[in-house]
């Protein structure tokens, strides 16, 4: 494949008057969704415990799945064999594959980087690997998803200045690699490239300039909500969405909140992943419109109203908060999965109005209304 | 209520002519269903990871909840206060629940039984409790299932046949006084009395006898499948039987495999529930046309047929043996769900196949043919 493959069909349909907020449309060759986006995680090409039909009602667009995860279990050649991802998961729309990175540096253990790559031992048996950019690509031409990740590394926080900086030249050195790799991939995949430069404004500004320069199809802002106060991670998109072209998807990876969809959509961030919905799901914390809840309380034990009357969710015109509580005491499969479908629901509702109020231009209004009674952290 | 409501809606409609295996549809006020049928088994108010839909979609007419973990948790009140079961767990079609009995001798600590009832302690958190056989209906009475069950002592096995004997004595003093208790359930509750008598044909058929004069709209065999072989409970229903009215249903409780199930029908039982699909799927268990398999093993790693190629439910349609493999190796919920939904399935399919041939009376060559090629045990 050459140049023109390296573009991807996203086109800017709204745009907020007071913010860099806009909507847009990505379609891809397995389907089209309109941003700004959250996308569910599919860690094991399984959003935990869900059912591809229960997640389009959701209004899932695409999903992401995890790399690192997959190449451990069950092998990038089984996903391969079995036809892709998409086939092997029963997901007919598209789906992203973050590059591996984030794990290798969170979840393994005793990881080396070098120029060339990483090494770790898994975090299932210890076993040794070595992942360079272009064995990320590999592993991710293999899964077949739709959009794919230049291979990164995530700094974690804390980081000094001099570590940072060092890391996002070699980064960049990665992502060019990456980007060469991707020469190879599937007619339906794309890459992405992924801005780094921890908490430093003016490393973001380099980062997202020079990653610009390659050109890719679409960027990413990765290495934040890795421990660093909301306010931070706001002012990192404010200096670094600027410094990325109009015209193409922006991702903020691994982001977060209800506040922090909305901050970063209000920032001009298009496409958001998180694991937050469905593990505190997990965990019987209840997104609702009036904040987040612990169905367990006692205060739950009678409650037969739903868990958010204002949510018309499958849960919510189902079952009772009392019936939930119930299921999640005793730590219940089934009421794991209504915890997930509500959280689930309740985030892409939120990416729905969000969306609806920006193309309106009431985005202020809706977020003020949003904020008002909101009680999570 | 008065005698006139202890009649139940159930007609025989067919009968094989080489065994006592009949067919039949049994009417409730919250729906009708085929017999001979099998109930799956929601005892916390859940069917482990399914949803109502899913239920129906697999053929559930009716299913089975546990009174004494209901008793415990969430309490029968709770269960009340929401309108009852059927409403609690969102589930419209006919329930039954069993009578603690079973639970209280199996699970809970240092039990003590006297003429009046069972003391035990609760396996949960070692609070105290007694129950009797006015307690366990007005229990059942609270949480509303359409079929309950009287307050029963189920004897282990193996059991010397005097403590048998005075048990089974007790069982039917407890059936008088269950039933006494019924009269006031709720109109459309039925109870059903239970057969006790260990492996002891002499002390089955009195059994049967004794609690067949209180004249029961139904009867349960237990005690059974409680540890001795498949033959000794085969030779219990061969005397129980024909002990018991042929215009009611004859339910066998806490059973069992295929092959019981099978053996079960042709000996004229009408309605069976069991743990087993569900809980084997848990531990990647699968019944398939061919026997039971174990998804998990190495041979299905690169597996990418449905685990049977002779099934049509959702699960052999839409998914691979090696993706159910994946799941299930890492604890999945998603597999556990799926592997659930396709055991439950394999259940009630056989139960309609069942139906379907007694009505051809073709009875004897689908057995046959079923049990060509099955490897289970």
């Amino acid at each position: 494949m050459g140049f023109i493959e390296m573009t991807i069909n996203f086109s800017v349909e709204s745009r907020s008057s007071d913010s860099p907020a806009r909507t847009g449309t990505l379609e891809l060759e397995n389907g089209m969704f309109e941003t700004p986006i959250f996308m569910p995680v599919g860690t094991r090409a399984t959003v935990k415990s869900l059912s591809p039909e229960e997640l389009k009602k959701c209004g899932t667009g695409i999903l992401l799945a995890n790399t690192y995860h997959l190449y451990l279990r069950p092998g990038a050649d089984v996903v391969a064999e079995a036809g892709g991802l998409h086939e092997f998961m029963n997901w007919s729309r598209p789906i992203l594959t973050d590059s591996g990175g984030f794990q290798v540096f969170s979840l393994s253990d005793m990881n080396e980087v070098t120029e060339d790559g990483v090494q770790f031992q898994s975090h299932l048996d210890g076993s040794k690997h070595f992942i360079t950019p272009e064995k990320s690509v590999e592993i991710q031409k293999k899964l077949g998803a739709d959009i794919i990740m230049a291979f990164d590394e995530c700094v974690s926080y804390p980081a000094d200045r001099e570590y940072v900086e060092k890391s996002l030249n070699r980064t960049l050195r990665w992502a060019e690699r990456s980007l060469k790799a991707a020469e190879d991939l599937q007619d339906h995949q794309h890459i992405f490239g992924i801005v780094q430069g921890g908490t430093y404004p003016d490393l973001r500004k380099k980062s997202a300039r020079r990653t610009r320069k390659l050109d890719f199809p679409g960027y990413a802002i990765g290495g934040l909500s890795v421990g660093e106060e909301n306010k931070l991670m706001y002012q990192m998109l404010d200096v670094t969405v600027p410094e990325l072209p109009s015209k193409k998807p922006r991702y903020l990876m691994g982001v977060g909140t209800p506040r922090d969809l909305i901050e970063g959509v209000k920032r001009g961030v298009d496409m958001f992943d998180c694991v937050l919905p469905t593990r505190l799901a997990r965990h019987g914390s209840l997104y609702t419109s009036r904040g987040r809840i612990n169905i367990t309380n006692a205060a739950f034990k009678k409650d037969f109203n739903p868990p958010d009357k204002d949510c018309s969710c499958y849960v919510c015109r189902n079952y009772s908060s009392a019936y939930l509580r119930h299921l999640i005491k005793r730590n219940e499969l089934y009421g794991l999965r209504l915890a997930s479908y509500h959280n689930l629901y309740f985030f892409l509702d939120l990416m729905r109005k969000l969306r609806y109020n920006i193309r309106r231009d009431t985005l202020d209004d809706f977020v003020e209304s949003f904020y008002s009674g909101w009680a999570e952290e």
